[in-house]
């Protein structure tokens, strides 16, 4: 297909895609003449991939284009492609923060594989540090209910990982790991408020109003 | 106490402690003389959850205004209030936005109450449509999966609501939902990396090394 039917497959404007291919986040096309190139449904997919990691994820260009292309170099889903989905979402962490609280939840976890992620330690670290600063204590009982329900839902995401082709599974967990939190967020409110209505409102009113 | 100790004892400086009195976030002293006023535990109190709400939580001082009066006015935890926390979080939905794919879901799960939350529900299909565009499909028994692991979640949250006074439980369920958040979203990421580990280096490794 030429540009202008790759941008109506796609919903993405003519002027973005150019844009795209000179920051070659786009793969070219098939030079048909000298302006002018064919593109497939590679380049579909390629521009849905973008779009999905520029919105709702909201990383800029620069934190696209490691993902990009770590998706790229990677023939199979490994750790590392974990590692580099969660850097591009997580701000890096200061390489001389000492670590040892979290680290020492982790080990009562036995999470010792986590230890590796210093990123997403460092920012467990802030969450814990936001709340113990607010005046809060986080009984341990309640962090490790939280651990245990996010343990749950990382097997169902490893569980339900495609196995067709490598490409697929490294797309369903980069992606997930930037769409579905959004989805979580919204999913723990809705619970909060159908837990809280049955609790105020007293069991014994099933619709809680 | 005077205002330079409530700055040493929040932690908050002077001025912004001005600015807070001035904004009304934050109650007056009682005036010991017509430049004076002497503060107390409440301030220093009132500034820690000011500076949570302000902080972590990254509100701005126009929605932690309704926030602190839902808490100021609230004498019982309550649905509304948990509403009042939510809404300070979650972009207002557009009321003639068609919400009925999420209603049918909510349905599903007998989660009748939360229906009634319409911010958290636009959230949730914001967050379907932009899995949608970047061409996923999430099963349904994946949807019920973190709709499971969310009730579990909201389920302990609810269990530990502190019952010694009623201001105590508003400020754990406000607070809660804004300090909690980055908690759970970075418990997910070691978990995954936890469960990734396991799973692509082999279930006899483990250490995942």
């Amino acid at each position: 297909m030429r540009i202008s039917e790759l941008s109506r497959a796609s919903g993405v404007p003519t002027a973005t895609i150019k844009y795209y291919l000179r920051e070659k986040l786009l793969h070219e096309g098939v030079l048909t003449s000298a302006t002018q190139a064919r593109y497939d449904r590679t380049h579909v997919d390629r521009l849905r991939l973008i779009r999905a990691l520029l919105g709702p994820g909201g990383l800029s260009v620069a934190k696209v284009r490691p993902v990009l292309e770590a998706i790229d170099h990677a023939d199979e889903p490994s750790n590392e492609l974990l590692g580099v989905a969660h850097c591009a979402l997580v701000a890096p962490a200061d390489p001389d923060r000492d670590l040892s609280r979290v680290t020492a939840i982790l080990q009562r976890w036995g999470w010792a594989a986590a230890a590796k992620d210093r990123d997403s330690q460092a920012a467990l670290l802030d969450a814990l540090e936001a709340i113990d600063a607010a005046g809060f204590t986080m009984p341990p009982e309640a962090l490790d209910g939280y651990a245990q329900a996010m343990l749950q839902v990382a097997t169902m995401e490893l569980a339900h990982l495609p196995t067709e082709s490598p490409a697929e599974a490294v797309r369903y967990v980069v992606l997930g790991t930037v769409l579905n939190e959004p989805l979580i967020l919204a999913l723990r409110r809705l619970a909060e408020q159908h837990v809280s209505t049955e609790r105020f409102a007293g069991p014994d009113l099933p619709d809680g109003d």
